[in-house]
């Protein structure tokens, strides 16, 4: 067993070089979403999986995706030499955003520059910083506690194409789903509350998006001759969406919320125990008011609650002045963002079976999904993992090594991601260990990571190693 | 006073030459709406104005508008050697609509073609054709009757830009209001209910036009991070606008319908004589169900029912693909056509009460309106005027001059029209004498008039200033 105090030292020792380590990552502008960066996408996967190497991981590979048409990802095996132990796979991204518009960064995007104690680069806190402390981590681990081998059997898949909207992660799990077979998958790429409050995320919403086409009259036709008497596709439309809320903007659809995994009062407790300003979050928002869910709190209705959004409209006569006409053809693109109990394919049924209902006769509609949508995933607080998780962030975050354990708040992501993938496929929970503040500024100008707690996320995975195989 | 037998063979005799000049002017391209053709459309006018001073209108003046930037209107008066007399104002007008595409028509546009009794060319119809049969039907009526003035002051005012939506009009009325004092204005623009039924129009709807814009967070932001939790602009306008109708598809505006002429049975029972074939309108109206307020027939639904028809409607994402967003506008375009009782601007203010208390905080929207709106137009039953106008085509119609009257049946028209600006400057009640038929192709390549329908209308109006005169 490690004291914490070995594993601080340790990792204070190595900051330096840990640090112009990652910058020489941070160099390579592996933007997925560029035709012209695939090499440099290559050429990250090579660096991170010679740094594995060097680490120690005695299994590492890169792996192609999409039959050599996608961007590759790296994968790293170091087994433990204890045959009980659990098996963590840790999932990250060595691809990054695009960096326009350039000319509001103070520093090259690919010319990482320390200032302040931050590191400023492209994927400095989304996602190569967070990926690179496992490789400082496992090292404390192994130096604090004098092993050779982790407590853990340790795997890492680092994907290349995160920032493009993961089109081959999924394939690649499935494809390779016995060498990542796990029981626990911990994710390092997400944020904590503030520098203040250190947190881990519990939840992440699911989603289903489609898209509606509405057909009327098979041409415009005039409004003064026919209105009145024929359905308007677009009136049509917005009878069924205008109704998908209803005046308490729950949504309407029957069935929808069965099976909803509620929040309990210990969850809702610890919520607003966060300091949250919403005067500043509306801001963020770029709104004036918040509105939502009746008798919900603004984080618990971007949390924990499912919506739907219309994310376009459009139909008729789009132009400067009026035209009298009564619309051939209305569109809407819909997404409903699911809570865990939700199934996407279910959320489908129910909504196909109300536009059935309601759709009048004389207009014909078709509804096209993005796939079967993407699958809510939550860690209840009382799962074990996320135990040792919300212990080892303690221990990271105590003032003094050993002293007493930080409060680690929770909590959620609105938006979906792979991790629902991982989850699924994988079939093992997943939990968070992210260290990046809201401020880093990801997908923006002046990305940055703050330097201390990037050696937090080292350290607290050092801790996280040793309790998730019960040494703690 | 005439015998119909005189009047009849007068109109017989002169159908030749009558036809001839209608050619000479129908020859010449007077399309308002294209700028190359601003000098056929003046050309028309003082064609028409030399043909009403050859049929011998003592005054025959061509009038500019927009201050000469308009194209011009004729104007002909021809009083009545009785002090008594009531006046009349005929309104028709002597453009055109354009003509593509030109490949469809079976003889050039422009060059009128006589075939199976039908006179085949861009403005047969509409409304040079129906424009001309007054000045044969006032020479019918002085030869009949053997006066050398009409039994009434007799009035002509043809424009020249209602193909392009009479943009100066409303101000010519204004500035010649003393000019064009009158009792009753005769409109002959109009058609009839079909070959075997002969009609009048006794209404058209008005009409109320808005964009409405709403504005929700200053810029598209993410649905995940934000959605559930801030207005959506999209969403709002949707529920704003699906909330217009309810479950009868009345109209949910309070006060909406406070006021409005309500159709009497009689006028029920008039329309339900029409020869209506619902499957032959549905084609027409390129739709395959039939649909709107509850308790209304489908003629009824489009002349004597008002309606809220969203012409065109959007915002946020648009284009191929999804995007999570909550978009930062939504735009809407909606017009309400109104029947007799409704004022545009009241529907106006009922709207905007109706959208300040149903827009949540955190959205900002503005209306904006076309003007104050068309005002509906209806002449009762029971009106002398309209009256007159029945008996005259009766009479027209009959098999025998003389001999039992034809029934004539009540239209009106869905739509929405300078009528409304003849009666509210004017201050006089509309009537419609019209001959056209639906098929006769208004604004299509092939439009045509029936030959034996345009000496009915001119034998109509030998009867008409009869009988408005009272000496029927």
């Amino acid at each position: 067993m490690s004291t914490d105090a070995s594993v601080r030292t340790f990792v204070a020792h190595e900051a330096n070089e840990f640090v112009e380590d990652l910058k020489a990552w941070l160099s390579i502008p592996s933007i997925s979403g560029d035709p012209n960066r695939t090499g440099d996408v290559r050429a990250s996967a090579e660096w991170l999986a010679a740094a594995l190497r060097r680490t120690g991981f005695p299994t590492v590979e890169v792996w192609e995706t999409g039959d050599g048409a996608g961007l590759p990802a790296v994968f790293a095996e170091w087994p433990s030499d204890d045959p009980k132990a659990p098996t963590v796979a840790v999932y990250g991204h060595h691809d990054v955003q695009p960096v326009a518009p350039l000319e509001l960064w103070h520093s090259g995007p690919f010319e990482p520059d320390e200032r302040d104690g931050r590191l400023y680069a492209r994927g400095a806190a989304d996602d190569k910083g967070q990926v690179f402390f496992h490789l400082l981590g496992v090292r404390a681990h192994l130096a604090a506690t004098g092993r050779t081998a982790p407590a853990v059997n340790l795997k890492l898949i680092v994907e290349g194409e995160e920032e493009s909207g993961s089109p081959h992660f999924p394939a690649l799990l499935r494809e390779k789903a016995d060498r990542l077979a796990c029981d626990v998958v911990v994710v390092s790429d997400t944020d904590m509350w503030d520098r203040d409050t250190p947190s881990t995320c519990t939840a992440m919403r699911g989603m289903l998006a489609v898209q509606m086409d509405f057909r009327g009259p098979t041409g415009d036709i005039h409004s003064g001759a026919f209105g009145g008497a024929i359905p308007n596709p677009v009136t049509e439309l917005v009878r069924v969406l205008g109704y998908l809320h209803d005046a308490d903007r729950r949504i309407t659809l029957p069935g929808f919320y069965d099976g909803i995994v509620e929040l309990t009062d210990v969850e809702r407790q610890l919520i607003a125990k966060l300091p949250f300003d919403e005067a500043a979050w509306l801001r963020t928002a770029k709104s004036t008011a918040a509105i939502g869910e009746a008798g919900y709190s603004t984080l618990e209705r971007i949390w924990a609650r499912p919506t739907a959004e219309i994310n376009g409209i459009w139909g008729g006569h789009t132009s400067p002045g009026s035209k009298t006409i009564v619309p051939s053809e209305a569109h809407a693109k819909l997404s409903f963002r699911l809570v865990a109990g939700q199934e996407p394919t279910r959320v489908r049924d129910a909504f196909e079976a109300w536009l059935a209902q309601r759709v009048p006769a004389g207009i014909e509609y078709t509804t096209s999904y993005e796939g079967d949508g993407v699958r809510p995933c939550l860690t209840p607080l009382d799962h074990p993992a996320l135990q040792s998780v919300t212990r080892a962030l303690g221990r990271a975050f105590a003032t003094e090594p050993g002293g007493e354990p930080r409060e680690i708040l929770y909590t959620r992501q609105g938006g979906s991601g792979p991790e629902a993938d991982l989850q699924d496929i994988l079939g093992a929970p997943v939990v968070f260990l992210g260290i990046s503040l809201p401020e880093d500024g990801w997908h923006a100008p002046n990305e940055k990571v703050d330097l201390d707690l990037l050696l937090k996320g080292a350290e607290a995975t050092a801790y996280l190693w040793e309790d998730l195989a019960g040494n703690n």
